[in-house]
């Protein structure tokens, strides 16, 4: 007799074990973020306060990241290096601002300080100061501009704030750029360059869409002359910044004293940017396409592209099996990367909700009656759309429902970002903007006590960005809050 | 007229830049190591004691070991994970054996205390405890075995001895492989299969031979029932530890309360493993193939294989330069990468001499009478070897001499191997080979006492690695040493 395993006992009893999760994106997206993040197998809490174990669902996405931002910079002839994690405390010291900025959030190792005449060793929160030091060596002429170096690594900030898994903790990972260049306009490009790299890693293999602009001086990089960012809105309302690209101009080159002969024969200073992405991008990942069922991986960063389950019964067995993977072979081969899951001691329905939850974009169910037609069925995991799909047509099926989901993801964020960006000219209409969990774009006079008083009256709103597009030109109007002539206009909202 | 840059003055003036090694491999081995790091361009010291800076060119060395060993474990179905940097100083208490083991070298966080009921967090020095407690609650069912992670990261030991680039530094990178299993059946397999992964790295990979075997008790891993290593020989006679894997047993699982229902329907304890390498294999490249004029690397992990020079006259400059960007065109084209260096401000002369101290494995000059000819000079670095090759002929030849160098290089140090390690039957003869720069392989009734006793009398000789081949029985005879009946066969020498 035909035994489908979903129905027998012990099998349901493992049904049971599928937990899904429990809350909706809609009610609290802050619950069920953590959930998506726990039971999709990204990471979890470190015993260790305000750390995470990046789980091996997490790490292959940032694997994932790398790969293809890897490249990007090999292809702008950045060389990856690796500087010491510890830097001693009279190097933040060198540059005033930058010292104030991570002073509070800067971990030091102990007991070791008689070694270095009291000095104290940080953990790097950041390399720019221990970078400096050795360029400082290694810049001796213009034939040595530019440098362009990157580290893939840990960094330490020891924030006071609750832990959010891949959005904010006391370690992360992330990859932190330095370049050096002759020239300011080099400098200035160059900062625009990687800025436009980042918003490519959201949108062409993350799936999200990113406001490009600068920042305030209020909330640039701790010893940066502006900070340029990328910036995505999240379902709850709140904007991200996603990636974040400075001009250092030449404040840490007298600090550090990188100098060079120049083409004219003249000692001078060095142009210097830095830029980094970090393992946030893994949180904004599964913040913006995830429901209700778990974890909604965009198709060109997952790892697994598809899971190939059988329907099992007794006497097909042996049949479909083998024909998942016969199937599996096929896609390989095209390079698709695919795993099958022939476990018998969980159901079919058990693993459509387990490779629902982890996020696997399609899965593929092979049964007895699909195998006698030559057919698979491809199930997208985002729209649970179902498609008979010709065995012999399945490599070309997949590759073009993948993409297809790619821009599906895309074009739905897309339509969100654009959505809940609202233009508003009145603080009350920022206010009520941001009560509907919108982004208000509003003219500002450019003064930072503007921006604080708005950040005051409202528990926290801040300026996120200032969009590159809508500030080509300086705008025609007045400031939101203050009513004087604006020079800019201004993304303003809530934030992680 | 013709201008051979390397006559005019300018260049002559450059020329003199390029400091070469000054000091001979054979007659002091250190300096000689240092000197090819660093102007090798490889790494420099920190202005914090004890750490290195691994620059472009040896970074990339690493990147080459990642990404070939990386490529490994995936296909033994291992996934990378990252884990805290942090460790609570209760999870080293826990296993008795390693707390005692790594307690001296570890670097602690400080002022961060109070957060934790006055435990202090250490500075990972590898990661097995906080691994291990994630094992205990991801691990419930004999379902869920084998668990096969592993991480790429930085960790600190606190060493008191003088740094030496790569080889001894208190912040190395490394990978660290943790599997946990049913039987002790599978984690003995696997503890020799990564081992087995780790001499095709150094062989397959890096060209240079190295010794299987088992460490004595008194040198293995602290926690660990048995440690397995591969060592090399080094040119100044001394062994270097090139990697090693660990048979954990059950030791951490007790201590870590690691259980799971088997299929049996007991719960019962998994068996673990854990294996690492690290940038010190970078040292032991650079070590055993390097030459008085500087770094030699091996063709398959060197990031440029070859580096095209155009010998520049005035009036042939353009087509000449022309011709070694086709060239290189072809060549990347074939999936080789190489660079051309057609600066002007420095001669050609000069540019050998730099490629050679960069450790590029071929050279490819091209001057107006190649253009003629339609052919190249093709000269190998490790020999010299200049060969004229025809255009058309090009990508095989370069692919053919790469592969012949990489034998080449392994072949000469494996006769370096076999040459300087002799077997002793004397303690005297031990003491005399040691004092030769050989390995002393020697029988060794097993005690503890014994090794110390040979350590003490010789200021430092140990026991390097119990052979695999050398062990596949008792072997017969007396301990060199005692005289007591032999249980094993030991490689004994000096080491980094």
């Amino acid at each position: 007799m035909a035994k489908d395993p979903t129905t027998t006992k012990k099998n349901a009893k493992k049904h049971e074990e599928n937990i899904g999760i429990t809350v909706k994106k809609s009610e609290d997206v802050a619950e069920w973020y953590q959930q998506v993040c726990l039971r999709g197998e990204l990471a979890e809490y470190a015993p260790v306060k305000g750390c995470m174990i990046i789980k091996p669902n997490g790490y292959a996405i940032w694997e994932g990241i790398q790969k293809f931002f890897d490249a990007i910079i090999k292809q702008h002839k950045v060389k990856n290096v690796y500087f010491p994690l510890f830097i001693p405390e009279s190097f933040f010291k060198k540059e005033a601002q930058h010292a104030q900025g991570f002073s509070p959030e800067v971990a030091w190792i102990a007991n070791k300080e008689d070694e270095y005449d009291k000095e104290r060793l940080a953990i790097r929160p950041t390399s720019e100061t221990i970078m400096y030091d050795a360029f400082s060596r290694w810049i001796r002429s213009w034939r040595d501009l530019p440098v362009k170096i990157n580290q893939w690594c840990n960094v330490v900030r020891w924030e006071t704030e609750a832990t959010k898994l891949f959005l904010r903790s006391r370690e992360f990972l992330w990859q932190e750029g330095h370049c050096a260049y002759e020239t300011k306009e080099e400098a200035e490009e160059e900062t625009l360059a990687y800025l436009q790299e980042y918003k490519r890693v959201c949108e062409e293999l993350l799936a999200f869409p990113v406001i490009a602009g600068r920042k305030t001086d209020k909330e640039k990089f701790a010893g940066a002359v502006y900070t340029t960012t990328v910036e995505a809105l999240m379902p709850d309302g709140k904007a991200l910044q996603c990636g974040t690209s400075h001009l250092l101009s030449q404040g840490f080159a007298k600090s550090f004293g990188i100098s060079f002969l120049g083409r004219n024969e003249q000692q001078q200073m060095p142009w210097q940017i830095s830029w980094g992405i970090s393992t946030r991008l893994i949180g904004a990942t599964v913040l913006m396409h995830s429901d209700d069922s778990g974890l909604i991986l965009p198709p060109r960063v997952a790892p697994v592209k598809a899971m190939i389950v059988p329907i099992i019964f007794e006497e097909s067995k042996k049949a479909v099996v083998e024909r998942c993977y016969d199937v599996a072979d096929v896609l390989k081969n095209a390079g698709i990367n695919v795993e099958v899951d022939a476990r018998e001691e969980y159901s079919s329905g058990w693993k459509y909700n387990q490779y629902e939850m982890l996020g696997v974009p399609l899965r593929i169910e092979i049964g007895p009656k699909d195998l006698e037609k030559d057919q698979v069925v491809l199930v997208r995991r985002d729209t649970r759309k179902k498609d008979f799909v010709k065995v012999k047509d399945l490599k070309e099926s997949v590759e073009k429902t993948l993409e297809q989901m790619h821009h599906d993801l895309f074009s739905k964020a897309k339509k969100f970002l654009d959505e809940n960006v609202v233009s508003v000219k009145k603080f009350d209409e920022l206010v009520k903007a941001v009560e509907e969990k919108k982004l208000a774009k509003a003219l500002w006079c450019g003064a930072t006590e503007c921006e604080e008083k708005i950040k005051d009256k409202t528990a926290g709103v801040n300026a996120r960005v200032l969009p590159f597009e809508d500030n080509k030109s300086k705008p025609h109007g007045e400031c939101v809050l203050c009513g004087k002539d604006a020079m800019n206009v201004v993304v303003f909202g809530r934030s992680y």
